[in-house]
């Protein structure tokens, strides 16, 4: 598939309020099993945009939350035997009751160990992977990553015949973000222009477009148009809360504010969305 | 037992400022098995107080810790087996030792473990027990309680009557926090009207108010009054750091500021300290 | 030994901007395996600082991690069986790699778990240990030390000789910090008299000290140059942040977009870096 990179059409066609309101109109409930890093700030994230957030990891109860949650976040950040465990579980249950689930591969290509996890969960029919160039492309059996840690090596443009590949073979929607974000379902692909470069300056900015994409996924049927929402809705809210920022501590908890007064003029009047062929 | 809606007494008759000096004085030091969300977020607010806070887990060494503790904090927001062993060592050995410690039963009607690890720790004799009108519903063995996760889907006004029946029932201090803060012992009841709605969009409050009633708690004779105390520092910081706030993401840092600046005068005038029936 | 507590040099025979350059230009990976309270706040202050922060922990994948970072930073706040093994297994990867690791000793004088963790990782020829008074008193076997929990509670100078000892002892050069921090190898002493005490009131900038030595640790080859470094680039971009904040929870933020932003010609102007007999 030729990929072009010339918009073939505007974000007019790709309604990016609709499924922010029905977040906060809905306040889904979801269920994080997330890194340790990020807790705190995706849950703030989350209670900013209007979902209502929920870490639980214990093998004990992930089945009976994730039954009780409109979406589920799975994501490898600092993972362990017991919450691998527990991932398999509550996936197992969210694919049951027919709830969503989005998948972050964090730093998949670092160790073995993520690489076999990260191969099993992406396995496991998530409705949505969220990751960088390099996970995605690791993930996609693609040779050449230079993925080292957390941080993006690789540039996401190269990465979407991979990430479309990924997307055909896992039935996922894919959301490969970076300077510019790709969201393809193996055919369609749309890029979201957004963002700052400061963001990558504050950590699990990445977790981060993860949740929210939880968040959309609880409350909108169409998980393409609910990913490509989310991460509109993130990179309008960085660049806003950037402008306010001198550096990477207050665009931390700017962002939170900007999420949460982000109107709908602002999100349509800032959104650089676009439908490649 | 009735409860009067009308204020039978003011604050005036309540001493809200000398708990909050004596924390200041004593910085006592706070042992807290808390959850992975706040942990960050909770040892912040406790130094903004002036105590010294600990978060320690471990079985092999929860016990020695206790001991040398003020206080002691236990959080059942992230669980897992393993904590909730730690969390039984600790309470036994606080008790021996006549330690007070609060119990702060996050989501506790979300799933059957929940409620099985609340209800256990519930029974080993905490001297204040501190959740949101769901959460003191479902220890209560109340019916009717719509909990999902950790928010509140009860008013705290229906929920009094549970709440005394659960102070008598475990001898604790129950402190009911929402719109109206309601503090028990089974008796005695007093209001708390502080705070901000837009504190409910900062993840974690809740489990900060546990930790403030900890750290009172590890510097002050009478529960009771300790509670109130607390529950008034934390309201009117709250309040005063969301005038300064333009969303949840200031308002999370300014709180700890506000705390940290919070004057005798400013408390005594701010504070809506009341006592019913 | 005797201290001689008058400056007997300058500053400017000790370089303390070309380590910091270094950090900047090298972007180090560094492996974190530290406790819960910090993680957020020290990957952000390594990402702020130039660095690339990573959070791993299982044992599944610690050595694998190791052997692809430039530095290892280990952190027993939090500490746990499970944790402790894989910091042996980390440590163990990082000698074998010649990769500089650096150990925090979180309130090791607590109790007999941390003592005895704390005397094993010490033994393990770390790099640079970092500690406050109490913590370095601990290790080094002085007795007398009241250490309770994270705070210090002996003045650093008297601390100074047993720092030397314990330098002298395990080959690591010895970061002890309070209002003034001391580095020694057991033979040199350099102090870095810069910080704010409204910094002891946000939790875990110990362990961003600890963090930002680790950094400079992957982009330098002078472990003892690194480490005075690393402690003045914190202090001066503390007493920078705390200039623009009213407490506490301002200051974790702004202090973060201090160092960020700090140029050299400020490092260089501010620093208070004194080498004694």
């Amino acid at each position: 598939m030729t990929v072009n990179t010339a918009s073939t059409s505007t974000s007019e066609t790709i309604d990016i309020c609709a499924p922010l309101q029905r977040v906060r109109a809905a306040a889904p409930l979801v269920h994080n099993i997330t890194n340790y890093v990020v807790m705190n700030n995706t849950a703030n994230a989350l209670l900013a945009v209007g979902a209502s957030p929920a870490m639980v990891h214990a093998v004990d109860e992930v089945e009976e939350f994730a039954a009780i949650s409109r979406a589920l976040v799975v994501n490898i950040g600092t993972l362990s035997p017991p919450w691998v465990e527990a991932m398999r579980l509550a996936v197992a249950r969210a694919r049951t009751g027919g709830i969503p689930w989005v998948l972050d591969p964090v730093g998949v290509g670092a160790t073995g160990y993520r690489r076999s996890v990260g191969a099993e969960l992406a396995g496991l029919r998530p409705t949505v992977i969220r990751g960088n160039a390099s996970e995605i492309l690791v993930l996609a059996g693609a040779v050449g990553s230079a993925g080292r840690g957390v941080d993006s090596a690789d540039e996401t443009a190269t990465a979407l015949e991979p990430a479309q590949r990924l997307a055909r073979a896992t039935g996922a929607v894919i959301a490969m973000t970076g300077a510019i974000d790709y969201v393809t379902d193996g055919h369609r692909v749309v890029t979201v222009s957004n963002g700052h470069e400061m963001m990558a300056r504050v950590t699990g900015l990445g977790c981060t477009a993860t949740a929210l994409v939880g968040a959309f996924l609880g409350a909108n049927d169409d998980p393409f148009a609910a990913t490509v929402a989310a991460l509109a809705t993130l990179g309008v809210a960085g660049e806003l809360a950037t402008e306010q920022s001198a550096g990477p501590g207050t665009l931390q908890v700017n962002l939170l504010d900007a999420l949460y007064r982000l109107d709908e003029q602002t999100l349509l009047r800032c959104a650089r969305v676009h439908a490649l062929a």
